[in-house]
């Protein structure tokens, strides 16, 4: 049976991305975003969507510049805490022990224990309602080579432990049930 | 150590999303998305990224209304066939036994075996480059109750065993790590 619910936001599953942000020491930042994903493939284009209240949206319209930190299951505490806290109170880098590097193409700092930064240079600010969205273009990908498959050059996402976010909850990946496409392979 | 990669779209993991289209039987169709996410929580909004190439892209011009049924590893065979397949050539619905029903408050179907189905309307379509931008308001959720916890109201996503695609691959959701706060609640 079906039940008719009130609109709200229910598509899941997502990742759970650490943003980080700030063009100095002093000004770094860090924090948890689920609204967030590929709007374009050529040009590589993203979005994230930020409360306006938020310690880093500022941070963020100051500099029209941040990274995007895919995170892993042994990130998981950090990356949930740095969804509750504010930079407001403290240095979320310095209580997570997380490692912040100078980015490359941006001013914002990637985090080294992520296994992929995706660099982000923001092209418009659209005020949707309690969310600002964010339209970036992605200008640099900083990947960590122990994931990077020796042969094929492809990113092992699975061997990375890539961290889910569902409704609240947080997963790792699962079984693996096949390649794109796979259904069309196997029908042969 | 770290590899600097050119710009691409590696935000992942992602929802692997049927979009089911179109206002009679006769234009029904339904292709598969993970170019999707929200963008706003209130009101709440969501976009989908189509290629202007794609047979639904039309639909959904035409129509102003689609809806965006969340899929699971029982779908998981549907979900990449209908992402490879083209309504062109074929009745998709008919091919992967799905069923659609007519929408609540929107002319698109429903797709009966996802277990949950948010219907969309379109406010705005973006064109970014390979992909136009699909800017939503949701309107109506449907769930299927099977997944509804009695005590709590929740939907149970786990349950429901949600599908998540990452870089290529599909995946069931893995081990449950914590809920939202977790790692607040635990230094307490």
């Amino acid at each position: 049976m079906k039940q008719n619910w009130k609109p709200g936001t229910l598509i899941y599953p997502l990742p759970a991305i650490l943003v980080s942000c700030g063009s100095s020491d002093e000004e770094y930042n860090v924090f948890t975003a689920s609204w967030a994903g590929t709007i374009c493939t050529n040009p590589p284009m993203c979005y994230v969507s930020i409360r306006p209240e938020r310690y880093s949206h500022a941070i963020i319209k100051r500099n029209m510049e941040f990274t995007l930190n895919l995170t892993t299951e042994a990130l998981a505490r950090a990356t949930d805490w740095c969804g509750v806290r504010s930079g407001r109170d403290c240095d979320k880098f310095k209580e997570m022990n997380l490692t912040p590097e100078k980015g490359v193409k941006v001013s914002s700092p990637y985090i080294v224990e992520a296994p992929l930064s995706i660099e982000c240079r923001v092209k418009e600010i659209v005020s949707l309602g309690s969310h600002d969205m964010f339209v970036v273009d992605v200008v640099n990908v900083v990947a960590d080579d122990r994931y990077i498959n020796a042969e094929t050059g492809e990113f092992d996402m699975k061997r990375a432990g890539m961290l889910v976010y569902c409704h609240g909850e947080y997963f790792g990946l699962g079984n693996r049930i096949g390649h794109f496409g796979w259904s069309v392979k196997k029908n042969k």
